[in-house]
C-alpha cells in the first residue's frame, strides 16, 4: 500500500506510491512516446477501464459499454486507495499514514481527437459538473480533508493517456498550496475585513492590463506576480469560498469563459500543453468569507529547472502584462 | 529592468525578467537542442564571456585569459542586475521592486568534456570555495537577503550550456521555500530546544535504511518524505546553520563526499540530469541553534506534472529506502 509522509520540517506531505513502484531501469523507459496504438478512454473500450463511477449517457445504455458523452472511473493505477484505515504512526520524528483516498479520471469524451478546447461549451459544462458530482459524493466520506481536480493537458505537462481527460485525488491531508493561500488570504481578512481575491477582481476590472477576457460571472487574468508565461487565473466575481457551492448559472459561465480562454492559448500559443487546478476550500471548512475559489491554468512553455521546485522561486520570462495582451489580442 | 514582484496571497516572490523577454514564438524555438558547436566556457574562449570576478588560475597567467581551473563570471542573461536602487513600490494592493541582486556563473573546468562527477576531489572542493568566496564578497552589499547556490546539470534540468557549471542568485528578498524551511526549524527548536536536522542526522544514523554513504563530517541520506525518486540530501554532521561559516576540513570532506553521490548517482541512473541547491541561513541571520545549511540533489527522471508545482503536492513513484538501497549498493 502507499504511504504518505510528512516532511519534518515544511509540513509538507508526499504520497510514496508503492504501486507505481519504480526501479532504475524504469525511468529510461518512462521517455518513450505513448501516442497511437490502442486507447482505453475510447468510445467501444469500455470494458478495459475499471468499472464507472458515474456516467453522462444515452437514455436505455448499458454502463460501461458505448452511448456515453462522459465517463468517470477509478485510476487503473491510483497513487491513492480507497479501502482501510488511515493508521496514523509516528517513527522517530518522522510522521505517517497508509494512502487512503480516491484516485478518479474524469473521461471528457469518447473520441480520441477531442480536446477541451475543441468540445461545444455544453460539453464543457458537463465536465464542470461531473467534477461537482464527484466532489459532492466524496465528501461524504470523512476520512477526507481536500479534493484535488486537475487536468494535464498533452505529454510535456504529465498526461500519461493522449486522449483528453481530468483527474481527481481525494486526500485525508491537506496540499500545502492550500493551507499558504488560505492562511495568506486568512491574514488578509483579519487585516481589512475584505477577501483579497474579490479585491484582486476590483482591481484588475479597474485596471484592464491583466485582463483576457471576462463574461457575466468570471473574469480571466493574468496574476500579478505570474510564476509562468501565460499562466492565467479564472476568478469568479461574486464571493464563493468554495467551487461545489457555485450557481448553476455560475458552471455555465465557466465554461464558456474556459472554451474562450483555452482557444486563445491554442491560438496564441499554437495549442500548447498545460496544466490547471480548481483551487477551493478543504473539505471541513468550506464556507468561508476570505478565501474565494478560482481555476488556475499554467501553459507548459518553459521547463522548470529544478531550482525552481526546490527554492519556490521561479522566474518568468514573460510579463503578465504582454501574456494578457497577446491572449486579449487573439481573434477567436 | 527587471522586476522582483510578490504574490500578495501567498507572499511569494517571482522575478519577472524583461531582459529574457519572451514573446510567443520564442517558446517553440527554446525546445531546440543547444548542444554542440561554440561554447564561451571552454578555455581559450575568455573574450566571449562578461569579464571574470573570479579565477583560481595558473600563476603569472592574466585574468580573462587561458591558464585557469575555475572562472567565475557574471551572467549574460542575468535575470537581476547589481546596479540600482530596490525602489519599493505598491501598485494598489500588489508590492513591487526593481530587479536588484546579482546573476552569476561559476564554470568548473576549462573543459568541455568534464562533468562534475570526473573531477578529482580536490578540484570539487575549489568549486566549493568559489562559492563560499562569492558569498563573503556578495554578502558585504546591504540591499541582499539570501544567496542562492544552485546547479542544473544537463539539459532536462535546465541547463542551457552543455558545459559544467554552477550558478548563483543574490537577491533582496528570501525565497519562500528557505522561509518555510527556517519557521519549521524554528518551530521544532522552541518546542524541543533541538535542532530537528541534528535530530533526522541522528535518527539515520541509527536507522541506516535511508543512509547512502557517509564520511568523517557528512551524511547522505535519502529524506523520509522525498518528492523525487532518489533525492538525496548530504547534511553536515555537527551543527552549523551558515554554509559560509563551516571549516576548512568540512569542505574537503564536502567534495568527497559529493564526488562520492555523483559518481552513485550516474552509475544507477545512467548519468541522470540533476539540480541541486544548497539551503543556508538568510544573511542577516547566519548564525543560529535551529537552522542547519544543507545540500539538497534531485535526479531529474520523472516529469513533474504542472499540477505538482500548482498544489505543492508530490507523488513520488520510488521510495526513499529502495532509492538508498540503490544508491549504497552501488560499485564505486
Amino acid at each position: 500500500m502507499s504511504e504518505l509522509r510528512k516532511d519534518p520540517i515544511t509540513g509538507r506531505w508526499v504520497i510514496i506510491s508503492s504501486e507505481r513502484g519504480r526501479r532504475p531501469s524504469d525511468f529510461q523507459e518512462a521517455t518513450a512516446k505513448r501516442k497511437g496504438g490502442f486507447c482505453p478512454f475510447c468510445g467501444g473500450n469500455e470494458r478495459f477501464t475499471p468499472p464507472e463511477i458515474l456516467a453522462y449517457r444515452e437514455p436505455g445504455t448499458t454502463p460501461n459499454s458505448a452511448g456515453w458523452s462522459l465517463r468517470v472511473v477509478a485510476n487503473k493505477f491510483p497513487a491513492l486507495k480507497i479501502e482501510g484505515n488511515l493508521d496514523k504512526t509516528g517513527i522517530g520524528l518522522f510522521d505517517k499514514m497508509n494512502g487512503i483516498g480516491a484516485h478518479e479520471v474524469i473521461i471528457e469524451s469518447p473520441s480520441h481527437e477531442t480536446t477541451m478546447s475543441t468540445l461545444p461549451d455544453k460539453k464543457i459544462e458537463d465536465i464542470i459538473w461531473a467534477y461537482r458530482d464527484r466532489v459532492l459524493d466524496l465528501k461524504k466520506d470523512p476520512r477526507f480533508q481536500y479534493i484535488l481536480i486537475f487536468k494535464n493537458e498533452g505529454e510535456a505537462a504529465g498526461a500519461s493517456l493522449e486522449h483528453s481527460h481530468s483527474q481527481l485525488i481525494a486526500l485525508p491531508v491537506i496540499p500545502r498550496q492550500v493551507t499558504e493561500e488560505i492562511e495568506g488570504a486568512r491574514l488578509y481578512y483579519n487585516y481589512k475585513e475584505r477577501c483579497i481575491y474579490c479585491d484582486i477582481v476590483k482591481q484588475e476590472m479597474s485596471s484592464e492590463e491583466r485582463t483576457v477576457v471576462e463574461n457575466e460571472h468570471f473574469i480571466a487574468i493574468t496574476p500579478f506576480a505570474a510564476r509562468f508565461p501565460f499562466e492565467t487565473w479564472i476568478i469568479p466575481k461574486n464571493h464563493n469560498s468554495c467551487f461545489d457551492e457555485a450557481q448553476p448559472w455560475e458552471y455555465n459561465s465557466l465554461a464558456r469563459i474556459m472554451k474562450n480562454l483555452l482557444l486563445r492559448l491554442d491560438k496564441v500559443l499554437n495549442i500548447p500543453p498545460y496544466n490547471y487546478i480548481i483551487h477551493t476550500s478543504p473539505l471541513r471548512s468550506q464556507v468561508n468569507d476570505f478565501y474565494h475559489w478560482h481555476l488556475e491554468i499554467m501553459p507548459k512553455l518553459v521547463r522548470i529547472a529544478g531550482f525552481e521546485g526546490g527554492s519556490g522561486f521561479y522566474i518568468n520570462p514573460t510579463s503578465p502584462e504582454e501574456s494578457a495582451k497577446f491572449l486579449r489580442e487573439a481573434k477567436v
